[in-house]
């Protein structure tokens, strides 16, 4: 079980409503930070342990020097993210570049900001070389295929098109070893908002098991192990979060057995984005219509461009009526956003207090994947982005989008 | 079974993108053109016949005007597209306003424009004249609730946020006649990408029932029918698209046996969308990388930013790799773009001529739903648009985005 509570009291919320308008996403600086202390002190056995943060989660300048001036790297999928990486003041190996089907215009970006290159398949060492030359340090994706189910967000790995199978991963570091580079690194990634432990500690296995056989076998020395992301959030009160002590515990184990026995003792990183920021943001809506036909249903301000995640995965997320929290949930609405599309639906048959039109309406968990996944359609505008800073001050960090906005990429003469 | 040609040579295709990079959408005039025609052909019959295009499929202004000056309106569900219209010269009762959860400001863009306001809900008669007043004419978007199964794409109509019930639907033209409004007009929308005629037709049979019911027992006299969009096309070539003369014969058939016998002659009108221009775009992309592990990958310059539809729904949509069109099929690919996301597969286990790095590859079918669903996930940016003119002249009618259109947003202190 999860509580689900909000940093902020409905007075305090209707005063920010006064000067950013619903819909936005708003961010809780201090639990942030507490969440941040508790992941970092379940590692603080291992050395020079480092989240880099999965800047797709939640790509805001404001947020990455945030995480970043608390310990916190920057995992770039993309040119534009490593461009937000650079402007919130984060540049070298606080940098992991894990891309695919990445073209050189992008290598070239990392390479300039000093990134660490994780490399997704074994073909990119020549692409690289011929490209932009070898770096001194180099990392490889590992796509541990059958060896390993995946979850179901994800899928199975060896559907998966990322990665290098067991063997090319000892053939790319005698590769990269030859062609003269220094130092290394290994990763995988195999799952998606999962909230097993277990799943990670297997997965863990799975890779200080292959570095410790790429040690053997080619003589590399490994200077990381990243584990990837993929840690869940309990979206829905009926579930745990995972418990980051438990997990450390289990990992450092692992870690003694295979790959300090092994004379090993590379770094460990992640690259966890949802747990992180998730839990910690909230999209904050009107309700503006009231309806009834075959279903009881509530409009609200917002709609899918704003979050994605109920519409595209059919994602739960949990809702709060501001200033009805104690009152019985003895209705049932369906409540919905205006996009043209009958999927645009927070929630479906879900059990709420009463709702009137003008109550603040707010959506839990949309601190990653939420803002960032957001689209256009039907011409929607992407809503604002604000920080509650730990002293209770309110920061926009983004300004909502405006019709200029979404028109500028138009050319027409009239 | 249907054919799918593209519209250029691969000579001409490489001349384009010498001068607009890959990725972007293509849009062929010649087709659309003659598709405008055949549509509207099929119902010469009907009086006053429109479609108004839906701007969501392709928003446009080029596109909306190419479409106006062929004789079709705007089927507009928000200011955007209201303003998208009024930027093509498409104003009054040209533009229908079809939304849902409809905010107080977009209504009064919509009167302003005097576009036809189709009201979603029997709340919104006191809402808009609230607001706004009462508007000359009126329409209601009648939701079959249980008389109607739904098709797979759009779901149940009972479960849909959509429209008023039969008994709400004249309570409605009661209460807006006593309000003094003197024009009427009746639609609905319950199916999406459906390619079997026998779904339109007994929509159709449906909302002339209901008209002449609504004629019958509150002496409104209707001035139009909105059947709605929802035609698909036959992204498969397995699948035949929908014969229009076919599809007006039996609406024609039904129209004189329920309608004109009861002593109307309302206007037919749809809103489709997708099967105007859908079949008549193309994503141009380039392989940038091949990729052998569990199975084989060539990667693509695009990406789901520029085309969600296999992402979100799983759709198929051919492709072709240009100068191959004629080699054996005798290669299984898994046609994938960069983002982090598995899902990210324009194609899976697909039969292709072996593709080179070079290569370049038309994806099929994303005149609707394609550019306008882009979103910037992972920080992608959307393309270009360009529209290949009847006369092989070749104009960019949305450049593509840039990383200062997606950092224009941000507020950020450095």
């Amino acid at each position: 079980m999860t509580v689900k509570n909000v940093p902020f009291t409905k007075e305090c919320i209707e005063k920010i409503i006064q000067v950013y308008p619903t819909p936005f996403h708003i961010y809780d600086e201090a639990t942030i930070l507490a969440n941040v202390k508790a992941f970092y002190e379940a590692f603080s056995w291992a050395p020079g342990f480092k989240n880099f943060f999965a800047v797709k989660a939640l790509p805001n300048p404001s947020i990455l020097r945030l995480l970043h001036k608390n310990g916190f790297g920057a995992d770039c999928s993309s040119d534009t993210e490593l461009l937000l990486a650079e402007m919130a003041g984060i540049t070298g190996e606080d940098i992991m570049f894990t891309s695919n089907q990445t073209p050189a215009s992008e290598y070239k970006l990392a390479m300039k900001l000093g990134a660490v290159m994780n490399l997704d398949d074994i073909t990119h060492i020549d692409y690289l070389e011929k490209h932009l030359g070898m770096p001194e340090l180099i990392s490889f994706r590992y796509n541990p295929g059958p060896l390993k189910d995946g979850n179901d967000v994800i899928g199975k790995p060896v559907e998966a098109k990322y990665g290098l199978t067991e063997e090319q991963m000892l053939d790319a570091f005698r590769i990269v070893k030859r062609k003269g580079v220094k130092r290394f690194g290994i990763h995988t990634m195999v799952a998606s908002n999962e909230l097993n432990v277990s799943y990670f500690v297997e997965t863990a296995e799975i890779l200080f098991r292959l570095g410790a056989k790429i040690h053997k076998e080619t003589g590399v020395d490994l200077e990381f192990i990243n584990l990837g992301g993929g840690i869940g959030i309990p979206y829905n009160p009926d579930n745990a979060p995972v418990d980051f002590c438990c997990l450390g515990g289990k990992i450092k184990n692992l870690y003694e057995r295979i790959i300090t026995s092994a004379g090993m003792n590379p770094k460990i990183y992640f690259e966890c984005g949802r747990v992180i920021t998730g839990p910690y943001g909230y999209l904050v809506t009107k309700a503006i219509h009231k309806k009834h036909i075959y279903r009881e249903y509530i409009g609200v301000d917002a709609c899918a461009a704003n979050l994605m995640r109920p519409m595209i995965y059919g994602a739960y997320h949990h809702i709060t009526v501001m200033g009805k929290e104690n009152l019985p949930c003895d209705k049932t609405y369906d409540i919905v956003g205006s996009l043209c599309e009958n999927t645009d639906k927070f929630a479906i048959n879900r059990k709420l207090p009463e709702i009137d039109t003008g109550d603040i309406l707010v959506i839990h968990d949309t601190g990653a994947h939420g803002h960032s996944m957001g689209f256009n359609y039907n011409g929607k505008l992407r809503s604002a982005e604000l920080l509650l800073h730990t002293d209770g001050a309110v920061e926009q960090i983004r300004r909502a989008e405006t019709h200029d906005d979404l028109f500028a990429t138009i050319i027409f003469n009239r």
